[in-house]
């Protein structure tokens, strides 16, 4: 990952197949970065495509996915998960010979096995997640900097093909992400923690409020639930895809919440400021504010 | 709570007994809207007094409370909750006559009933909190402006001079605050919800999380986890002061879990998007962004 490139930056066409807030990002940023010569956004509204047109995030837009990909060197897939196994398979005739794929989906497991099942021989696919977005939605909210200094996962298997995995770390550290390299599996135990969790969570603490309490809300609860105001279309799929690891996680927090409740009803003072301390500094050591 | 006002405004000499974050922000505001002609520090560290007379945050400060809060119209209780009692009955002789004096703590019923009982006929109080704060702390993180636009509760009672109410509105108001007021028992089961159990809940994402998931930390992390980096010893007291109230929230969180949990583990695709869209509707609705 890095060096000398590949020589095949800038690409002649990207297509972005969804253009919401993370493919409008990808558009504006690839074209404000002279990444790509040309980049067509395939989408399910007329309205949506127009719109991203008007933004600058694609040079041109059609509701035919197979017309969007029948030129392109590299297909992004930036709809919600459940949907892009069977984007990407109505879409793999249509697709130049030796195209690249790759997606932004946030969990890997299930998605990369059968993205590579699509894929076979008839184009190259790498998985990426920029840890990127927010608890916006659509074209209207995007931004060239979305990928600007975000973590972003890149999913390589043993089927990856070396060279597309190469060149696809290199657009995402074009984007200005930094780039990680984690096995499917892994990635979604570790991101059911960092951020499937969290969102439950959040959602959780907004709704456990009575409504008197929400009223009550101050700069800490806001921060702390932002996410819950996420499409809950998107979170439920993500949640279901990520299921198994999802519920390894949330058996974690409520472990950790019985024994903070027995720490707090026995007032136990000791325990639960060490409890406070661990927290803090293990934030204050891996999450940079 | 507004109109014409007290006419007490400015005070002529105002006591903030702890210069941190808050009690630093405060003497800020005070001095920089013209709301006190002198603002007096009472600390427990010289180089902290220092710093904020440095600062500009006080005119003076001391270590010694009597002769800080000596000539005081009003005085600040700007330490953790659980100093404050002592603190007034140290400095409540030493009070001139008609002397009002107000706290910024986050939990109330406990400490309104002992500031009123160490008040009694020696001078006149009135709780207040003002829900601005960060997870830093210390006076050099202190603003002028943290005040400015934040919600403040007050919270008198049966016993409270309802003259001394307003001229306490009146400082806040003066200060941008939306002031509301709040029973202090009442106070105390909201902010349970609003601001106890969110802090507890991040501190347990960050302790659910294994430190190579604490790694990939994306913005959602980050923002939901961020009051875990606050200070612990602060937030020990809260919790354990309100630990009546807390108990309850977090019987309530738990309980969401649970049911979350169990509709994860069947892949209720249905109940879990209404799940979500019930805690986006009531976020959106009651917490402004």
């Amino acid at each position: 990952m890095g060096g000398r490139g590949s020589g095949v930056l800038p690409f002649r066409t990207v297509a972005i197949v969804g253009v919401g807030l993370i493919g409008g990002s990808l558009g504006l940023a690839l074209r404000q970065r002279g990444l790509a010569r040309r980049v067509v956004g395939v989408g399910r509204r007329q309205a949506a495509v127009d719109r991203a047109v008007e933004l600058g995030a694609i040079d041109a837009g059609t509701l035919d996915l197979r017309a969007g990909v029948a030129e392109a060197e590299l297909v992004v897939l930036a709809t919600p998960v459940r949907a892009m196994v069977e984007l990407a398979r109505a879409a793999a005739d249509a697709l130049p010979r030796g195209a690249l794929m790759t997606d932004v989906g946030s969990t890997k497991a299930g998605l990369v096995r059968g993205l590579e099942e699509v894929a076979g021989s008839r184009f190259r696919y790498v998985g990426s997640h920029p840890m990127a977005g927010s608890e916006r939605r659509g074209v209207d909210e995007a931004s060239p900097g979305l990928f600007d200094g975000a973590l972003c996962f890149v999913t390589p298997t043993l089927r990856t093909d070396q060279r597309a995995l190469a060149v696809v770390c290199e657009l995402w550290q074009a984007l200005g992400a930094r780039v990680r390299s984690l096995d499917p599996a892994e990635h979604d135990r570790l991101l059911a923690f960092a951020s499937h969790l969290p969102h439950l969570v959040a959602a959780a603490l907004v709704n456990a409020a009575p409504p008197d309490a929400l009223a009550c809300a101050g700069p800490g609860f806001r921060d702390s639930t932002r996410i819950a105001s996420g499409d809950p279309r998107l979170w439920a799929d993500v949640c279901l895809e990520n299921r198994d690891r999802l519920i390894e996680a949330l058996a974690q927090i409520e472990q950790q919440l019985r024994t903070l409740h027995a720490i707090i009803r026995d007032s136990r003072e000791v325990e639960l400021l060490g409890w406070l301390e661990s927290a803090k500094a293990a934030r204050d050591h891996y999450v940079c504010s």
